[in-house]
């Protein structure tokens, strides 16, 4: 079990890493990408809500830099829940609920106030915690009834 | 760069992880769900493609195999591209592109052929590879053109 309490997060690790969390959202929400991007490793990846994947910390700001101009300019993200756990030596993951305001896809989709579900992988390298690993999904509010484990119509889908 | 030496995977760490991933695809295919329970850490979470989340390996396992009677009892997975990086000492993310067979979901939609990109963070405990967090995206073919980064329509949503 000794491996198990080497994942367990320090306090003070863990409101780093929430510190981190809420970086990215201030970033967002005043669209400074650069704020955005300091907060990434130069190994880091990001897959986003449609499954577009960008490699290394260059790509994952030229990315989110280009949708600001585009397609979330106006657009605000508020996390809801932060879930933080250690994983490793100097490694967390935080599961971030975020409500998402209005925003136009490229193909003209409009979408109206979504919820995403977000990973977040984090190390601690240095001496300071950053983002090395995104991935992010739109939560399905139709789907989520049918939940095996927590829906309330997990029986209709043969949950016991 | 002492920590990002740190983080480089062995040859022997990198076809480890390899297997894992490979282990995943089989007990899915074989509809195997003890088989892809315990290739799970106790703490491990899981974040399906309509944002469920499942926290800790029964969540995980249960909830694989609900939908597994329910909805993949014949559906067959294909990994296409594995793509396996160290984040940390003992601590490697795989993003692994699968082919997805037709299935129906439980509000009965018929999704046909989807292509899903899913991310597995996976720590080495006592000597063995296994998946502490995945999470899992459908990948839009009707917004990859869109991609700032590779799409062929990038200049359309202002990338330079």
């Amino acid at each position: 079990m000794g491996a198990h309490h080497a994942t367990k997060l320090s306090g003070e690790d863990e409101q780093a890493v929430r510190r981190v969390v809420a970086a990215y959202e201030t970033a967002w929400n005043r669209h400074d990408m650069k704020a955005l991007g300091v907060l990434f490793t130069p190994d880091a990846d990001w897959i986003n809500i449609v499954g577009m994947h960008w490699t290394g910390q260059d790509e994952v700001q030229k990315a989110h830099e280009v949708y600001h101009r585009r397609m979330f300019a106006t657009t605000d993200i508020r996390s809801t829940r932060v879930e933080v756990r250690g994983i490793g030596a100097g490694v967390a993951v935080a599961v971030v609920d975020l409500a998402v305001g209005d925003f136009k896809t490229p193909t003209g989709q409009e979408i109206k106030e979504s919820r995403d579900r977000l990973s977040l992988t984090l190390v601690k390298r240095d001496g300071r915690w950053e983002i090395v690993h995104g991935h992010n999904t739109v939560i399905d509010p139709a789907a989520a009834p049918y939940d095996p484990i927590r829906g309330e119509k997990m029986r209709e889908v043969g949950a016991p």
